[in-house]
């Protein structure tokens, strides 16, 4: 259902996003859970091999689980019939959402790469074009002078900060059983609760949270405000790409089929396609009302969501960090486009007869926002 | 990007939507320009098979496009080593939108098909339940007897209504040349443009819409209302299937994996999750701000989303359809559930003692579903 | 909760939207209800002043549902108190769902006034600069020469099928009593509700729709869609009016509280943020799960969306319309800005030299969208 | 724009997020700039009375607004007219930003006390309801015995963390002038950014913010989560309000026009009407396309949608918090209606016969959540 997704996302954020990833951290849920009450001694030791992804097909069990309604089930059965202990005292969604949070893990590291080049990239910006005088605009007009070093500044507060709600999202592993209670584990559920996130490397939850989405809200939110701070850089560089400004150009070639010499804004306009779905899939992950103990219908359509959030998220930030990379800055066009009632706002504050020597605290900021990078 | 989508959306449609269903239509695209333009003389006949699918590969070709941000143009780029006159006066837009219209032909179909069953389901249990008392429930609560036939014409209505938004929402051909106005083709454009749209059996436009989107807004707007009509017949079905309402039971096993005994309802589950989805791919859809000629991102952010709202609305459709086609009434436990209380209010109106006898129009609403629906 | 919404929406508009309008609406509604009865001979005439608003307060009928959950309740109340058959045979829902349709009436004929004059201002512009040429821009990079006439006969088209989509989504009367069946009418249900659409000069419903609301939906998705063609009316504009393209410059003043000769976008700038609301505010009444016969909560989230919904989509028209109305179009500055470049495209193709001979169809098609409108 | 908001809304919080609230907070920003730059010398010491609100009136500043779009400029105009070093050096988008965040601050800290509120109730609940036993409900239907305290104890932990996002996100002041530098300050801009926050009380921003929106968008995705929290129990309180599950009873009356007896959830539903628009006033806020120094719109925007996400997250909170303070909880009915096949699951893995021994690890877990909450 993405077609042309190569064209969006990277291809290491695809795999890491694709229904074989799933799998596969489905089967480590399995895994760390046949661990964790193998340690505290409720079941046997795993024998080998019991969880290796061998002939198992994500497509296979997705329409197997047209009968039940998720594919943990089909996967337990198959698992079942290679150790009668797997599974022991879990529910679907254990594994379901323990799998999301390792594909949290592994997909939203990989965003959170993206984002933390595309910082370095606006860092690098804001440093090196301190000096670099540009017209600031507002509602699209030209306002007064600014420099483009601090117009990097301001988007490297935002992906940094941006950055940190989705490294902050952390989702928990999930364990609950059929009712939330670990029933079937007896007294020892707590127990085994914390050894099973100890397997796995992830959060311990306060309680089961099956029906209770504030992580997944959290990092739905998360995902789709670094989506939205890149399209911010993104808006910017199409905007100085335009014909009449010519003040940056991409990397990128970017022919059009028609007119082989346009150069067009290929980066900025796939982070803003991107952002636009990332946007669309945190509006499905933020939605609260989970039935009971488990949701008919809004737990399933997380997992889509969760993936296109990821995908396309990271998809965003690495097209801005390629962009900004590459980006070829004309600081004497960014200079000369200044117009003359731009200056003459200055002149009416300060006397100022260049830009230059109107702007202000623009040099102080980029030290503020680069400070805060490095942190 | 969609983890066990086979779970969710028929095998065709999925098909219907698929990278190479785009390419395939990219490709008629192509040669329905390539025909209209040699029925008007402008160039040569093509020869066989430069329009064949042959080892081309979405994948491939997104990769490629990376480049220059839409897969059309490393489409024309081969397919010109097959045949200098392709793609002539077009844009990659052209091809593009046109093939989203051909996808839309096609996938929409299917998910209309999927409606049309789901409203003969509709219609079925009307006519089959005109006489099978229900209470009617208002936030929740028992309020006054109705008949579950009454309540599957409400489904029908809605349906219908929405399987008109979504008839109705044709996607025209698209053809603007570079900057819409066809300028490559001299005074021929208008003709070609109508010689286009008949080869392709598609909708011919007023003027080229390469930034102005109603179209592509509105059928968006229409599958998620069908979505959400499907789900609205899904979360009745799984209120009605409750352990403690027990009136209705759905056709699949829906077993857990850890309580096989337990029957889940899983087709009201997975509509509703496909129709959070289709909600937020139309919001996607309806994004109206394309800049210019042609939006840098906002179009592009169309491919998958379109692909998505159609699939998950057929997928809504096609899971409601299932289910109400093996729904098990149980219409003596429907009027059983009956409280006392409920039928105080037809005593306190109409000195009924039964249900059976305060049912007012319920039997002609439903005659006049069944009219619209058969019109 | 609507902070400077005079801003926004044009004063009329927010008066037909308003809790007062909403008020008088549910008189009107229990008006129409009680002449159909009477005209039907269920109750008797009802005598002069029944249904005046009186001394009838908004804000306490509010405050006192808080008992309650709906205003209509506490409405019945009082009126009750002026003649014993008030709301015979209704539910609180039929004289809501009723008022809303009213207010859509009103509101949305204003919202309908609004875009026809958006579209009698496009088709202006398109008439006036059919041979005024201007660059067309792609990906926001100047590609070929076209015309500003056909620029604007995009627009029009665009807001043209927008509007259609707005009054062809006539909310229909809502009549059902507490179960949908017009029990309490006995078996002259079916004929009061005529003769009810009928007073009211609304639609007649096929059933009650209290939890079936493709009507509800349509109408939301038809305003977000009317708003963004405002919208992308705006952005053009915005672009265009760029200091560093000056192609256009908005009426309005728009000086800012520093920057005194600074000439803003103004409306633009406040369609596009009401085209923002509106969509938003649509996707609350896309909505479709309302449970059985009426929902607890999806339906009360409807009566501030509608309204934001209606005001937001009046309001982007109204600003576009004011915009275009008084826009100054300096046709030799948009002659001027085409750039070298872009007409090396035409010469490619077509030998052109000057941009005006390398127009196509542009002509043609802005003909072709004048007979849309003029139809 | 909310016809009936006093039934959604607190009174408070309503007046939080007025008109005048907003123009009270300007002033408050005015002020506060003023005696930051007569702190520094840069102007003189304000006399009393300049940013007394007077009879300043919103809704004509709005309407005078519509000449420059935005409603600090006329208030400038005003307020020099009393003193002219009003707003020396700044934009109006400082005014409206820092407007902003003190509006924030104090609606937001009411919404934040109604979550509260709402916490100590699901606390209390948790405590109380550690041995009712109830049926966890997966999909709608019976799966094994819990408690009613630990379904509460999952509420708790959900709103402790939303309610965490919504403190954590605080919108700092904005002073940037006209272009982001403070150039109109000199070297003093740092230095009175400095002292303006500390004069309001809000956080320093790292660099002026005009462009940038992390803050907002993650202050509107707390509130959704917040609201979606409440929204979570509410619909859970619904399902067993219901007539036939009737294990609980909301305290509101709740009587409908029609049926004086029938008891209605009328918190649930208001706050799930309330979590639906705060779900769509985030989706305005985590908009980030912001472009350049100031954006044409995107920003305009927030000034509704803030005020909206604000009150409606506060609304959802309150209602609950009402609704749970005076739950009447059947604790017979709870435990009367598990059913057998829910206890068979208990004993085929357990061996248990009664409900009550098949709890395991749930009074654990409501001792985490307790824990989590006290800290």
């Amino acid at each position: 259902m993405a077609p042309f997704e190569a064209l969006f996302v990277p291809d290491a954020l695809r795999e890491a996003v694709s229904e074989r990833a799933w799998l596969r951290a489905m089967l480590e849920a399995e895994r760390a859970l046949a661990a964790a009450e193998a340690r505290a001694g409720v079941i046997p030791q795993p024998p080998p091999g019991v969880f290796a992804l061998g002939d198992l097909d994500g497509e296979a069990l997705a329409r197997d689980a047209r009968r039940v309604g998720n594919p943990a089930e089909p996967l337990v059965r198959v698992l079942r019939t290679r150790w009668e202990h797997v599974h022991h005292g879990a529910t679907s969604q254990d594994v379901m959402d323990t799998a999301a949070a390792l594909v949290v893990r592994e997909a939203g590291g990989l965003a959170i790469a993206e984002l933390d080049g595309l910082a370095a990239e606006c860092a690098r910006l804001a440093e090196e074009h301190r000096a670099t005088v540009i017209a600031a605009r507002t509602l699209l007009r030209q306002a007064v002078p600014t420099t483009f070093g601090l117009k990097a500044a301001g988007w490297l507060v935002a992906v940094v900060q941006a950055r940190e709600l989705v490294a902050d999202a952390r989702v928990p592993a999930q364990l609950g059983g059929a009712g939330g209670t670990l029933a079937a584990l007896g007294d020892r559920g707590v127990e085994i609760l914390r050894l099973y996130a100890e397997e796995l490397g992830l959060p311990e939850p306060v309680v089961p949270w099956h029906a209770d989405r504030v992580p997944i809200a959290r990092l739905g939110g998360g995902l789709a405000i670094a989506a939205e701070a890149a399209a911010k850089i993104a808006v910017d560089v199409a905007l100085l790409a335009q014909t009449e400004v010519a003040e940056v150009r991409e990397p990128h070639e970017g022919g059009s089929s028609t007119m082989p010499h346009k150069r067009n804004p290929v980066g900025s306009t796939l982070a803003r396609a991107c952002a636009a779905g990332a946007h669309a899939a945190a509006a499905v992950l933020m939605r609260g009302e989970h039935e009971h103990e488990r949701a008919a219908g809004a737990w399933h359509a997380e997992w889509k969501a969760l993936s296109d959030a990821l995908a396309l998220a990271g998809g965003a930030a690495w097209w801005m960090r390629e962009t900004l990379a590459g980006l070829e800055v004309d600081a004497e066009r960014m200079r000369a486009n200044v117009r003359p009632e731009t200056l003459s706002e200055a002149e009416r504050f300060g006397g100022a007869e260049r830009p230059e020597d109107y702007l202000g605290s623009a040099d102080a900021f980029v030290d503020r926002a680069l400070a805060l990078w490095r942190r």
